[in-house]
């Protein structure tokens, strides 16, 4: 049941990005996000990766493993249209 | 150890919004950043804390409270500047 909450919100903060992704895909518009974010984010979200590991963790491993993906995206289309 | 990693993924990952938050706030723009993603984000982040209470572990618990006030005013910035 925890785990289940766990894999819930895992699955809520990992595709929060996907309308991101879209929206910037669409209108490749991204002056008013912040690049600094990104960057910080994706590390973090490398670390808690790691985290999700090493502690045997699985709503950490999934979650981020894919936040990693979409947060790439946004983070590689900032870069390109800055 | 492992304990430090996570605390230091949460902090990375909570962190990183504020750059974000400067930047909104500086110059009142939020067209690029995607209204759906910081709804999604916000009730995840949510979760994660409720999570983290549940299972007893600081790092989540720690890195979701902060993000959840630095969230929610990225989110509210969004909903007044549009």
């Amino acid at each position: 049941m925890i785990t289940i909450l766990g894999l819930l919100a895992g699955a809520l903060t990992t595709i929060s990005f996907i309308p991101q992704v879209m929206k910037t895909w669409k209108f490749k518009e991204t002056k008013d996000i912040s690049l600094l974010m990104y960057i910080i984010f994706f590390t973090g979200i490398l670390l808690w990766f790691s985290y999700g590991i090493l502690i045997d963790n699985t709503p950490i491993i999934v979650a981020n493993g894919v936040s990693l993906v979409l947060v790439f995206i946004v983070l590689s289309l900032k870069i390109r249209y800055g």
